[in-house]
């Protein structure tokens, strides 16, 4: 399997993203390739020297620099030789089977949404993440993908994020939510009831219903189906929140004693690696014909090396080809209404 | 001042309520009144007899009951005679100057919104909650009230919620965000990219741009305007996910040592209180002509006092008039579009 790795994505790059993919090499099998895109002698200065290099590491030169917060669309058409734009024609071409990047989120989106083309019966990519709880992990789609969802994509959501829980997370006839504002039937806009009204209509979706935010860390669901506002919206303030919430901790312990502070380091760090995000690699683009997982920005290399066994695992697991047989099964028309 | 009290509304009534309504008694002025509504028997019978009463303290009898998941509109057709119906009618005939409920937020808004009418300018009423952040009190509009936002109600939000956070959270000229999914203008969909070029035209308005979920933590600004489907989202989730995290840190401490969990509790009962939006009493329903107060349905003796307290600042400080003064001065066409 071939990975293509944007080097110069996310805060860390491309220190924290080459770390990660040395790390990875090691857990890879003999053929798998990883294939580093961004400045050719910035990569190469980052890497150990070719003699020394276990595994099978390739880089391509990609010299333009897309920033964290660029308009996406308009940047990709100045920059064609960007490291994600260069990403997303290896995939287009075939030479890539899995592309990763912590770069800028949209301009991903548009990349490799562009290039790869979608799923046959997928109308819209959406982005799954996985929110760690106490009830187990659950699948959100979408969080930013797309912001005019209407209610076939949602629908397409439950379903992409429903066989990614299945085979994946390893979780049984995942129970599907829909995210809402009351978990009553009649509870939420017209997009919302519409999307529920269709997943009803297939009866090999799980569905429980809509949910609420509260009921995400109380195990009601493994899969959380929302429209890309609402994800990005939420998936934003979760991380503000824990954050936030954690250094006040910190603050009133510190006004309390020292001591107590030190005793609560273990019980923080357990919390931080049970509930940790980075486990998960990144977020997949469901929908696209290919493998594409983006990271977050403050990506770390172990966030990267989870990441790229994240995109070996989907695509040994032919996650692709189950959305697709799902799809073609389905008794709900894709028309886009 | 009369103001009226849904002495049935939300999980703990109709005990916590009046026990809320007698503390509130004490701190009130002695021209204050507060009705209590519900059914007249068993109100009567929780509280103290007539003449040990201290202040002034009326029941009016209202023996219907909406439950807290009912459908609100059909169900207050059906139900004329509950209490969120009658304290709507009190207020709209003059009767009370403040309406008070802990019962279904739905029912509430319709109530109030059909019987008080809209304040002259305003086109959709908006729930308005405080979210206490370690960055100070932050004010966001609307979480609930309005699921089908036009750019023109987003406006309006920020200047109601504005209005508000000048003159009880008194803060001077207070930074208006927009609750979007990424921070650069180009960010976010139609409705929140018209309604921020509404609020930029309008040099009063402090309008800092598009903020996204985890800057409200770091102090970013003072008022959030969101829709009232992504903001009740928002509300629900950091509920949730405060809880969660809280039950994880115990969790973990019960594992490490039981001495610990003791030394941590003084530690947590501060956040507690630092943080605690039983503080602010309640959601106002910002733009109906009147005071009202939609709190949680969870809902203690001391949120219900606060509120009380809050609907009398409400009212004495004249809040509606200041909207009323600054809509009429501003240059944004009104029209719903």
């Amino acid at each position: 399997m071939r990975i293509a790795i944007d080097a110069m994505g996310g805060d860390n790059a491309p220190k924290e993203i080459l770390a990660g993919a040395l790390e990875a090499i090691d857990l890879l099998a003999e053929e798998d390739e990883l294939i580093l895109v961004g400045p050719e002698k910035e990569i190469e200065a980052g890497l150990p020297p070719v003699a020394s290099r276990k595994g099978k590491i390739t880089v391509v030169d990609a010299p333009d620099i897309i920033a964290m917060d660029a308009v996406p669309i308009e940047t990709l058409r100045r920059k064609p030789k960007s490291s994600i734009a260069v990403i997303a024609k290896l995939a287009k071409r075939g030479q890539a089977d899995a592309v990763i990047s912590a770069g800028n989120t949209g301009a991903c989106v548009a990349a490799f949404q562009m290039r790869m083309r979608n799923l046959p019966g997928v109308n819209r990519p959406g982005i799954c993440v996985v929110f760690p709880t106490p009830g187990g992990p659950v699948a959100i789609c979408d969080v930013g993908a797309n912001i005019a969802c209407k209610p076939i994509h949602l629908y397409q959501y439950g379903v992409m994020a429903s066989v990614y829980a299945r085979h994946l997370l390893r979780i049984d006839n995942p129970r599907v939510g829909v995210m809402s504002i009351g978990s009553e039937d009649a509870k939420g806009n017209e997009i919302v009831k519409k999307a529920r009204a269709l997943m009803k209509s297939d009866s090999r979706m799980n569905l429980i219903g809509n949910i609420e935010g509260r009921d995400i860390f109380k195990g009601a669901c493994d899969v959380v189906v929302s429209d890309g506002f609402t994800g990005n919206v939420m998936l934003k303030l979760a991380e503000g929140l824990v954050d936030g919430l954690f250094k006040a901790i910190k603050v009133e312990l510190m006004e309390e004693q020292l001591p107590l502070v030190m005793k609560f380091k273990p019980v923080m760090t357990r919390i931080y690696r049970k509930y940790d995000y980075n486990e998960y690699g990144g977020a997949l683009l469901l929908g696209v014909n290919g493998t594409a997982i983006i990271c977050h920005g403050s990506s770390q290399s172990r966030t990267i090396k989870n990441a790229i066994l994240a995109s070996k695992k989907f695509y040994t697991e032919k996650i692709n080809d189950k959305i697709v047989e799902y799809l073609s099964g389905a008794c709900v028309r894709t028309t886009d209404e």
